[in-house]
């Protein structure tokens, strides 16, 4: 087969890839190693910037997101049992949108799909060849199990950290930035509406808490666990006796129960691979970066590689223009690096790290006093959670 | 001898706390281990917070300082050879101002003899007693070798980090934070003109560097050094060296050289003994409080914590109100964590330590970047450097 961008997964990245592409009149094949239906189900990530609501409105993405999300106009910050809301929309004028990154993926597949788009699900043994040629290829199994091969003119790396893609790159070729937290999140999905009609981002004595939700029905809930904490050491009255001690207020505080529909611990790391591209390979979203959930930052990080990637490729392809293909690392990684900071910054303010010493403890608490009383804070808080302007550089 | 106040230490808290109590008709007697000469001429911290020099001007202690100080509207921060500057005074419509310690000291003893204040240098053996009765008494030896005793109502211990107060205290009523950083200051001050009009904080592969100044004459240059590190390894020579590479811009910056007339090697180290208070005996600026020197906030906050214990003591011997004592050491923490932070934040900014993982130096530069190119993130920086409002508190 020939194509001329060969993309490697079907999360958002490789999807709104091919979709910005095809809008661009530029053909894509996007070969995925799962199902279909079970990247429809993954639960992931569930906060969408401004910025991100805003390039998957223009890319005519969003009739479902108008109609389920839920925008927020603020947050909380929970600690000493006491509430302290950053209104981020009144201090940045932008907002975030609550809609699950596995609802995105179902509404760019069924977009991709109607416009014939070639998506290639439950494929093995994916290996990338000739990436440093203008000719690089993709090989693969396909699921009837077929051997296939794409040649392109471009190979897409969106296959996340686990993916084949940055593996393909010769090691000497990367810098690798790697932070690995002590404490990681024990996360459920409960068939209850929100406790509040916003996420509490709670610092409690015995760990990290927060209260989020995915629909006026379902309500998202999490707390810090130790980096080796296993699943089946905590049962639901456990996961809600915690719930219910860290999310306490003074004044109290009403947390809704309801049966537990999925569950799992996400460990808490931060990964940068530079640069973001090999040849004809371009990394894009947790192939080549990861952050800690405490930022809501990986989903709108691809988000914005992607944007960047596809116009760069159309430069590429309708005007013979390499630049911003020349820059693309760079371009992207600017945003990166300020996301790694909010989430490592995020994460040192809200986790109760085993091991912190009584110092560090009380810095911890001077930060998030500061952070609610200082507007000053308050706001530079808020600019990186809505996420910095697209058109924002730091160099 | 029979006073109101015993103060142990005259450094400037102790100064000015003698001097407001004054003011309030409560009498007071200073003890200090050193020579008047010697801390009349000890080099320490030079910038003077917006309310600072307020205090100082109420107290009416400031027409040398109104006639010599420098006022500063802003700093930069410079790194990958470029400056970024914080305009501290558009920011927070507050300024700092460069004035030796020193000749805050010298200033405050001048007018407190002329007061006829009782201030006794360089005794020795000084010890605290009957603390938490409500005659708690000093002994001491005089500098002719004749033992003497106050008797008091209250003890200040503004006797330093190294003092005799904090130790008076039993260890079990005292909750201690303690960290000291891997890398410490060698600062020099030299007989040049400043090479800029203000200062630069500097973050250099190489480590941090600061250019300050004393006065239109004089240049005061700090350099970041091993812990460990002896003034005896660094020649002149040396030393210069090493201020002209950390300080270099991308267009050429001329440091001007001169005689050092002093030079010395700084910890790093932030430090809280909680509570501030002990019977009758309560405890201001560092015996209670050290920060690393990078916020320059140990000066400040020695003030601070003086301004609400002479409020209290005004209370106590003129009303016999004694609620603002035993809310003192709570309302000076609130401001002593705030600079902890601080100082902290501009610590780990700034300074490239030893052994900081990859991951941590990316972070570093990153907020830097953010912080030169966020207004939010400089008005943040700003506002703590300038000094947040007296009436500011985050509880």
């Amino acid at each position: 087969m020939r194509t001329q961008v060969g993309i490697v997964g079907a999360g958002p990245a490789g999807l709104l890839l091919s979709h910005l592409l095809h809008l661009q009149g530029i053909e894509s094949i996007v070969v995925e190693s799962r199902s279909r239906e079970y990247v429809e189900k993954r639960l992931r990530a569930g906060i969408l910037e401004h910025g991100t609501v805003e390039v998957l409105r223009e890319a005519g993405l969003a009739d479902r997101l108008n109609r389920e999300g839920l925008p927020h106009e603020g947050i909380s910050l929970r600690f000493d049992e006491e509430d302290h809301r950053i209104p981020i929309t009144e201090l940045t004028g932008r907002m975030v949108t609550v809609y699950g990154q596995h609802e995105v993926v179902k509404d760019i597949i069924a977009v991709r799909l109607a416009a014939d788009g070639q998506l290639e699900f439950e494929v093995t043994d994916t290996k990338l060849h000739d990436l440093t040629t203008d000719r690089p290829r993709i090989t693969y199994t396909n699921a009837e199990g077929r051997a296939e091969e794409i040649e392109c003119d471009v190979v897409a790396g969106c296959d996340g950290f686990h993916g084949v893609s940055r593996q393909s790159i010769p090691a000497n070729h990367l810098n690798i930035y790697d932070h690995v937290y002590e404490s990681a999140w024990l996360g459920i999905l409960a068939q209850t509406p929100p406790s509040h009609e916003e996420l509490i981002y709670t610092h409690h004595d015995r760990g990290f808490a927060l209260h989020s939700m995915r629909s006026p029905e379902r309500t998202r809930l999490y707390v810090e666990v130790d980096r080796t904490e296993k699943l089946e050491n905590w049962s639901d009255r456990r996961i809600w006796d915690e719930l219910h001690t860290r999310l306490a207020l003074k004044e109290g505080f009403d947390l809704n129960e309801g049966p537990i529909l999925d569950r799992g611990i996400t460990q808490n790391r931060s990964f940068v691979a530079e640069p973001m591209r090999y040849g004809r390979l371009f990394l894009a979203g947790d192939s080549a970066h990861i952050v800690p959930p405490t930022g809501a930052k990986g989903l709108n990080l691809a988000v914005a590689d992607v944007r960047i990637l596809a116009r760069a490729l159309d430069a590429f392809f309708s005007l013979k223009k390499s630049e911003l293909m020349d820059t693309y690392s760079q371009d992207c990684l600017k945003r990166v690096w300020r996301a790694e900071h909010f989430s490592w910054f995020m994460t040192s303010m809200l986790f109760s790290f085993r091991g912190a010493d009584p110092f560090q403890k009380e810095l911890q608490k001077a930060q998030l006093r500061y952070t609610a009383t200082s507007e000053a804070a308050a706001k530079s808080l808020a600019e990186n959670y809505a996420g910095m302007p697209f058109e924002w550089s730091d160099r």
